[in-house]
């Protein structure tokens, strides 16, 4: 059977991923693909306990090394009981976030090295990458208004406005440097366009495949 | 103001080890140290709340590399936040297990192999090592008879003899390898031969200092 494949969904507050990530799947699925939807921190029962500890804003003493352990702790979680038993099935993971959302806001964001993180990333996932990675990007500006009206803001969002300015600027330095991998979506226009972008963007990986 | 010590105790089940942590602190206070006592996983509120994921047998999941993971989460956190703090203001840390025992149990229990586990020791802890370890050797059988009255076994707990005699055999393998930071502490006698020869351990690591 032929193996499915690893798609990750990335962006900032407010860049409309989870409106997206539901019309990825419904466009996947009209290629016949059994899709499967995923998040992180998450995905597992106990990655979600872990996920409730990472943002849970009581924690104000979390260190930054703890808080990178953890994410890596439940993404192991994750890919074991999830991502590769279903790719391995032939199935198509989405995946709203994964490692390039640690390099943006635990590297970016809380300043870790990219070089040490990188060192957890292979231990966990040895050579395991996703097959494409989709970025939507929104000026900081415009995503936090829009995201701001939502619910209280948990132990990420309550950070200030240069913290999500070094999370996109890491987002777009790892989408430069790989052109292939990633595919950067401009966030900011109309729902319509934005998916005729996705329309597009997904019909290159699948005729690839 | 000179640095406090840094001490672990290991040992596998039924071993006497709390007992004897409460005999190493009276006695280090003797010499006009002041002692923090603390254990792992676990020693602040957040490694605490890892420490029952870690121990909780409903947990029936998880991974031998999430359980390491979080093993050096909890490390992490309380390094940070307890551990390397109270040794910079001179205080003898005397801490109820230690990486010594991620070593004996995810290594030699679980089968992750000792180079991996380094990775992770030196992502954590840099260079920083216990000055001694003391580690309550008793042959498995005695051992899990001794713990064999107490309350229900958690998710280390029930797991069986070979487990038992492989993490024995890591904590003997790597206190060979290097006696000078290691002590073995036959925990078969009666308690009193125990102390005497903790007593003796305790002086020299005084008196080196």
């Amino acid at each position: 059977m032929q193996s499915g494949k690893f798609i990750t969904i990335e962006g900032g507050e407010g860049a409309g991923k989870s409106t997206n990530i539901s019309f990825i799947k419904k466009n996947l699925e009209q290629y016949g693909f059994e899709v499967v939807l995923t998040r992180e921190p998450g995905g597992t029962p106990l990655s979600e306990r872990l996920r409730k500890m990472l943002l849970d804003k009581n924690e104000t003493k979390m260190s930054s090394d703890t808080e990178l352990l953890l994410m890596f702790a439940a993404r192991s979680q994750h890919l074991t009981e999830v991502i590769l038993p279903a790719i391995q099935q032939g199935k198509w993971v989405v995946c709203d976030r994964f490692t390039d959302a640690t390099y943006a806001y635990q590297g970016g964001g809380r300043g870790i090295a990219f070089e040490r993180i990188a060192v957890l990333e292979d231990w966990v996932q040895g050579g395991m990458r996703p097959d494409m990675t989709i970025i939507f990007d929104l000026p900081i500006d415009v995503g936090l208004s829009r995201a701001g009206s939502r619910s209280e803001p948990d132990r990420f969002e309550q950070e200030d406005i240069d913290f999500f300015m070094r999370v996109r600027n890491a987002y777009l330095e790892r989408a430069n440097k790989n052109p292939k991998r990633y595919a950067i979506v401009d966030a900011e226009p109309e729902l319509h366009i934005v998916q005729q972008n996705l329309v597009q963007i997904l019909d290159r990986l699948v005729n690839q495949s």
